[in-house]
């Protein structure tokens, strides 16, 4: 049994549909902030991957890769908000704005440090929005 | 609670641990299958909404971002074969190669056709890798 | 005397200094919703061309270069959102994130139209958020 | 009143047009080197940072943020040379070639140093090449 | 013995040294006329293609892969142009500018048109490049 | 006389054909493992320049523009192997799998070292594996 067949056996049991669905603009209706999450993991490795290290080398190949992530982070974070949000979750969700914009904005902040503590915040902060894609999903 | 501490929740009280683990050469060791899958998902839904669909214009933007999607979907994959299976994965699953080797031909097909049973192909493909992934984390 | 010199010199005569600043999250400080601007009127051109035109390749070929340069616009205007407006900025703009969310969202609708009425709208969203971006540099 | 209008206005009343034309193949028509200056000005931002940091991680990011807005200056440059400029500018203006061949060397080795002369050296070179091109605008 | 082998031993036997030689600023000193002739190769195969088939989808294809290859043809010029040939280069070839201006002109056209007359004019172009490029490594 | 004309004239005379062909889903049918050889070579241009350089700016500079020449290898290797061989190649050549599971690791590997060892097992692999394509063309 596959991954997402034992998480579908274990919702349906629990009387949960789980729903994926739309990331490009034809719209194809597959969105999922599982996209920003990953990267936001790989980004907080990185922190602890440069922090555990003593080699020079890998400190700067861990630096530019986690800018490629945090690219990564907004980028799934910004088409989540434009593409997938729609006025009648905003006015259920008056706060929606100011999460997608305090989450890049976290996500930029993650470029400059390698304090996982700024990971954290960034993956607490996507959680949340997860939350609120999957409440408009129901 | 998110979804995905939903997910952990029930997977825990199930005995399962839900691991996501490296997409990039640092390596971050944040790999998952799910994000072929999105894509793979990405390219049914163009393909169903091309087949709905009368304007021609739209037909020509459901055919070229299902093209960028398939792109993906071989993308994600190959990244998955290369940096993420390691020989003593492929000894326990002989069918690795063949599995990347067919499910990346398969992403390719998917560009050349609006049959939706090219897509459902890919995306049972996905899910027999991803069963191997995830057995690999147990 | 070259243009920008030139726009320099009268608006230095009328008073205004010319300022331009970041779009990277060094942050280099060099931020313009210029760049958003140009690639919208690459779009309105696009849609224009397409209009005018028999060609069914012709015809393609503008949907798919409309389809991209919609998509920088898109990312353009994001990276101005997160990246170069602060707290004081929402403060003194409060429908700062509504200008933004329904800008992006113009860009998304361009793709799936040639009504220039679009664009022109797409055009006057990035203009609003222009004379606010040149206010805060006051 | 946004600066776009403001500075047609001031163009207007001095006799002067503020005209911004193509960068794509479609060709859709719109060209500006003021994308070449942006991404050069931040070059230039870059190096300046660098400089006056003792932070080994910001330097390290500074170096590659500045290689890849380099490039971006380079392809504007290649862009507006081969795909605006016609015979009859070259004629009109024989040193065009040397112009373009110079600055997007420059371009590139603004990658390989922190010394501002050398951005200093690339913004003029793409003013110079702004000056022609505003010229053929009259 | 692979092909580079075999063609060294020959290029070898008859007194010719097969080198190749940079493609990026760092500079790595690798370059080779031979990647802008293989996208040119790949975008008159598109030609050839698309002339031959009368599926719709297909021709759509065919155009925008046509118009990513052309692309990657001017790309590799300009790179060519920019990074590797040096002044005491223009010296002994005066028409270089013009063959490189011409060429990447062309790869702009090839996007406009299925006539593979323009595909052979770019690929002959390149060849002219190619042996100027070739004659600098003597 | 061009080197490809020089090469084809060399080979002829051996009998030996000089066959180029696609890279590309449409498919157009030109492949060459002669893309993936010259990132290589600049891995390893990379490596050497690394290794004789005290200057820790163009030490970090080498070690990115490296990281990505490697994708490129990767990326042109999967390519090959997906899009190009067939399963008829891989009857006759059972070791395809394992070759290109190997370089491509190679080329990850090559990320993290400047040891040119490793660049020359990554040249080495993509050799044999010109060897087989090219035994293919026959």
């Amino acid at each position: 049994m596959t991954l997402l067949s034992r998480i579908n056996h274990l919702l349906d049991s629990s009387g949960t549909a789980l729903t994926v669905s739309a990331h490009c603009d034809l719209p194809c209706g597959v969105y999922d902030p599982a996209q920003a999450r990953l990267e936001a993991q790989s980004v907080k490795a990185c922190m602890e991957k440069y922090n555990a290290s003593s080699d020079a080398d890998f400190k700067v190949r861990a630096t530019f890769i986690k800018e490629e992530r945090s690219d990564l982070v907004k980028h799934h974070l910004w088409v989540l908000w434009t593409d997938y949000f729609k006025p009648a979750h905003l006015e259920a969700h008056p706060d929606l704005h100011d999460l997608f914009w305090s989450a890049t904005k976290t996500a930029g902040d993650a470029k400059k440090t390698n304090d996982v503590v700024v990971a954290d915040k960034l993956l607490a902060e996507i959680d949340a929005i997860a939350e609120i894609f999957w409440d408009t999903k129901k």
